[in-house]
């Protein structure tokens, strides 16, 4: 049998998913798309992933590589697999990939959006899509913490301790905040992230906290609260 | 006791509610409101609301009045409110009101919005928030037909025929289709509306039918198919 290569680009909602890494007992979104997959395909194998996306997390541009033996034809392969996934994860593009594309070691950089409600009032439209933040935000620090970003740093204090990470510096190529009236976007794009890397940027970041140092290689506890996980969102990865 | 008339704004998401209206064994707005009114104010009456949403209407700027009795002040109001509230729905604003102010009787126009996401593949994000209408769709037509509506019409085509409505004109103030780029929205503002009026109205616009006939008085089967509730959003009632 005749394997394809495909690239899926996937948009999901992370409200109802343990995140995106297989789990023998609870719903996660590999294991939706793995199920999809093999309804769709009559063999497949090696699936990669872009960005590990934990519980609640949103994506919508996430990017998986797999090879696929039979079943149809790419440009059928996406309205196949939407049919087979459940309403809370799609494959907005199914394009065919060189032989050595992978989802994760093909990435140059992958972009994160993290959404900021700042009103006086909760919103059950927003409920488990932004985060809530009532209080008075400093726009002028936001935008002077975000401008220490870009670059290569020790981001050791932005990940938990124990951490299966070999290697914890990063290279920052964009970091922004975005004022959207009602809404405060900061949205980063970084060769890869660490495990809760953008959500304790954000945490860090809403409590005013100084960044410059806990950018060279300080404790998770020199750094502030995990902001989360459901104001975030996989926007990109781009290849 | 002295009973105090309020205004209260309510933002709702309607996918987990049976509509507005209370009913004995089903989730409503309208019972969730009464619910957290009952713990927030040693007494309370004359709960009257500007538009009765259907199951699976959401709302961002419905308005109830309500008759007080002790409890908080109407500036801390809101905030007992909230907390008594579930996530799906919550007050946004909370202001006295004159003795003659009636939600209903008062309201000089609602508007309401129809979200539809035209795009290849549906949104998992978007789910129970737009309709997800893949076909192509005709924006001059539309614009055309929305043309028509401005004015007083016989609106009998565009409500159940098992009617408990009285008066089956309404006055439409404006109505508009807007380009959003991947959404598409319609939006109209009339005196009032009658029940499944909008829905109605989009569907049938959807099917690209001519509504010049149908402004005239004809029955239900004359018109097109009721577009599905999680489309539309009660956006603000006028005073």
């Amino acid at each position: 049998m005749a394997f394809r290569p495909l690239k899926l680009t996937l948009e999901y909602d992370g409200t109802g998913f343990r995140g995106w890494a297989r789990q023998p007992a609870a719903r996660t979104v590999e294991g939706a798309l793995r199920e999809a997959l093999d309804l769709v395909f009559p063999d497949w194998d090696g699936l990669a992933v872009a960005g590990r996306t934990d519980t609640g997390v949103h994506a919508t541009g996430q990017v998986v590589s797999v090879r696929a033996g039979g079943g149809p034809p790419p440009e059928r392969a996406r309205e196949a697999l939407n049919a087979a996934l459940p309403d809370d994860v799609a494959v907005t593009a199914a394009e065919v990939a060189d032989d050595s594309f992978h989802a994760r070691f093909s990435a140059q950089s992958r972009t994160y959006r993290y959404r900021i409600l700042r009103r006086a009032v909760r919103s059950p439209l927003l409920e488990r899509r932004a985060l809530w933040w009532p209080s008075r935000l400093d726009l002028g620090r936001l935008d002077a913490a975000a401008a220490l970003l870009p670059g290569t740093h020790d981001f050791t204090a932005f990940t938990p301790s124990e951490t299966q990470h070999q290697l914890l510096t990063r290279t920052v190529l964009a970091a922004a905040w975005e004022d959207r009236g009602e809404e405060l976007h900061f949205t980063v794009t970084a060769d890869s992230f660490l495990r809760h890397m953008m959500r304790t940027l954000v945490g860090t970041m809403l409590e005013g906290r100084d960044l410059a140092p806990l950018l060279l290689g300080r404790p998770r506890s020199a750094a502030g609260m995990t902001a989360p996980p459901w104001g975030l969102c996989l926007e990109r990865v781009d290849y």
